[in-house]
């Protein structure tokens, strides 16, 4: 089937909501480690997908993937040994009483899950989120959603908080007060709860603010932030759909960057390197109080096999140290990406931290005006030259990095050299 | 790890929310088509697991699913032929316009997309479901499951009726206008929810009631119902997650029973065969309406590996005939009830359709008492004797049978042995 039959056919079984990145979509029929290769056999350096987070098609997690699909799929309601290893292998990667797993198949499942728990723990209603967050994509997850997932009026057990953006947020690092002014901002949201009639169930934070354009939350707002909520009667959840399994180069989970430990912590993408598979992690007390409420139960979450190939995964990055190659690579990668911005006047930020990195493109260094069709441009000479990158931030004008675990400074060299390239013939 | 470490170490892994089957839970370590193999070596005839759809790890589905996971597992937003394929393929098998596809992970996703695909296309919030149902398990798709999720006082938006259940229902087969005075109550909960300012989005339905104690709904019930629904302004979404691949023996899907054609299918459990995947399809027309709201994407749902699943249980359906398999086994199974029915007194009913059957328990038969505590010890027997039913039914005394579609009539003769004996041991 060539490219263009199958986008019609696509359009055809499949609906016009699917959209594809890429003005000519790409035919990826092939992966190995970092790379993705087309019906043409030809080869991209894959910098956007954190799924495949030990590489695609590693070569192990076929084997224990396939090995427990031949001997055994069932479900929780009898047992078996791996979900119960899995779930003591995930706690011991965790701080604090973070030890009581509940393995599903979404990160969509999983904040559900959250909310759920913390409405139940807390006898409250409320949920406050960031701005520009996205949390999932069923219907109620989407309202906890704001960057690109909420398509309704905001409910009023929701309110949203800027998430700390130096860049462009109301609050620059040059205020001296900036992080007690966003810290203020929760406040502000208990308060619009309170005016609702609500009390906060929970804040959802992301360890990393992905969709709002990569902003890295400075410790001390997290950690102030949790004593407000906390203050408020809510539980703090945070999401490690992204930022987790290493991502951020110093720990497992992005949120110990900032020495806090949240009462639920939310795991995904990653988690089963394309299996899917995502965790929800609390306390003991935590989870005796849920269970007073409700018992779970989820058809497929947890099954041998997901729970089989999630140790895998745990187990690839244990034994091959993918925390210090994230270190590694992403400290190179982001040493790399400050210097082109030395060179060309249109990247006007680098941020973010391990495997996570933006490039903002900018008008003008001054105005900080967003440059998105650029941005777009860029993203495109990029797949052109053999690598893939994505937009992100409100007006996707900056370039996201956030490739597969194993990725190696050899590899940032060849992203770079392309990313260096596309600029040139930009000015 | 012997079964009372891995309780021991379950509950402080996985906490106290977590149920398991039968007094002494089962560690189940292999399977392969209709049987379960315990950690002694023990062997047990499954007759409840419809998830294992073509066979407890079938050979072709690990192959599918290894050679796949091998070569790529990417997402939607690339082009790849095997969703389209397996869109293309399930668009076959389904009547009238059902041809466009979404493929998510879970019933409860495919569910929770349905909602939000009617509410954005009829403009409604409104939600009728019935008394017993079981949609799936997130906080929004609880609240359309009276069975046994709904944890909370039922929201405004959601009204629910009582499905056909002519054994022990308000109306009765012997009633002349039953079917009427049920399709009666949908329009009381129209006005239910007319009274609390809504009109209905969709009203989901079971083609089979399994949670309520497996009631086949009249084909006029069906037919009827889907009218008033539609009068109203609302969708008709059939929840064919347990009925649908072909399990009532009759259609591929259960719905066609009534020749009826509703606006969305949702489709879950056993079209991956143990794999998470779930599918809702609905028209051309309702597809584009919905695209005009909102984009759609799922992480991991159609992924090349779910996909290529997806399409090798479809094939081994056809391939074999599953449909004849499931028409002649149910036929036989539910024939060997019923003589069981005329030995038994404890037996009050036999009901069902091709390999979803429910023997109703009671201790009287004029009174139709549920004989809960009975049906109880007479599914610890069979398990005993090496046969695995659960139980079913408002107060669970319902023994459900829902084996693999590859059921013959040999596990049949076994099933039906286990459950003689048992019955005559509880006299």
């Amino acid at each position: 089937m060539g490219t263009e039959q199958l986008v019609q056919r696509r359009r055809h079984a499949m609906g016009p909501a699917y959209s594809h990145f890429y003005r000519e979509p790409l035919y990826i029929v092939r992966g190995e480690g970092v790379w993705l290769y087309d019906d043409d056999g030809r080869r991209y350096l894959d910098c956007y997908n954190n799924v495949p987070s030990v590489g695609h098609c590693r070569p192990e997690i076929v084997d224990a993937l396939s090995r427990q699909a031949a001997t055994l799929n069932t479900h929780t309601r009898y047992l078996h040994h791996a979900i119960v290893e899995y779930a003591e292998m995930l706690a011991d990667t965790l701080p604090g009483d973070l030890s009581v797993c509940t393995l599903v198949c979404t990160g969509t499942e999983a904040n559900d899950l959250a909310y759920r728990i913390a409405r139940a723990v807390t006898g409250n209603e409320g949920a406050i989120c960031t701005h520009g967050a996205y949390h999932g994509n069923s219907t109620l997850v989407s309202e906890l959603s704001p960057g690109f997932a909420r398509k309704r009026p905001k409910p009023d057990v929701v309110a949203d908080v800027m998430p700390p953006d130096v860049y462009r947020g109301p609050y620059r690092s040059n205020d001296p007060d900036y992080i007690e002014k966003y810290v203020q901002l929760v406040d502000d949201a208990v308060d619009e709860l309170a005016d609702n009639g609500h009390k906060p169930a929970m804040m959802i934070i992301d360890s990393i603010y992905d969709a709002a354009g990569i902003h890295t939350p400075p410790p001390e707002y997290q950690q102030r932030a949790h004593q407000r909520v906390r203050a408020a009667g809510g539980l703090v959840v945070c999401d490690e759909v992204q930022s987790g399994l290493t991502r951020l180069g110093d720990h497992w989970w992005g949120f110990m960057d900032s020495g806090v430990v949240p009462d639920i912590v939310t795991m995904g993408k990653p988690m089963g390197a394309g299996h899917p598979l995502a965790v929800v992690v609390t306390t003991p007390e935590i989870a005796a109080d849920f269970a007073r409420e409700s018992s779970y139960f989820n058809t497929f979450g947890g099954n041998p096999v997901s729970a089989t190939v999630g140790k895998a995964v745990l187990d690839i990055v244990q034994r091959d140290d993918l925390l210090s190659n994230v270190r590694k690579s992403g400290d190179y990668l982001l040493a790399g990406l400050r210097r082109l911005g030395e060179k060309h006047a249109l990247i006007g930020d680098v941020r973010g931290k391990g495997l996570f990195l933006a490039v903002d493109l900018v008008r003008d260094r001054e105005t900080r005006e967003p440059a998105a069709a650029e941005a777009a441009e860029i993203m495109e000479r990029m797949r052109e030259s053999g690598v893939l990158v994505a937009l992100i931030g409100e007006k996707r004008n900056a370039i996201k990095f956030r490739p597969p675990l194993v990725f190696t400074t050899e590899h940032a060299d060849i992203a770079l050299n392309a990313l260096d390239q596309a600029l040139e013939e930009e000015q």
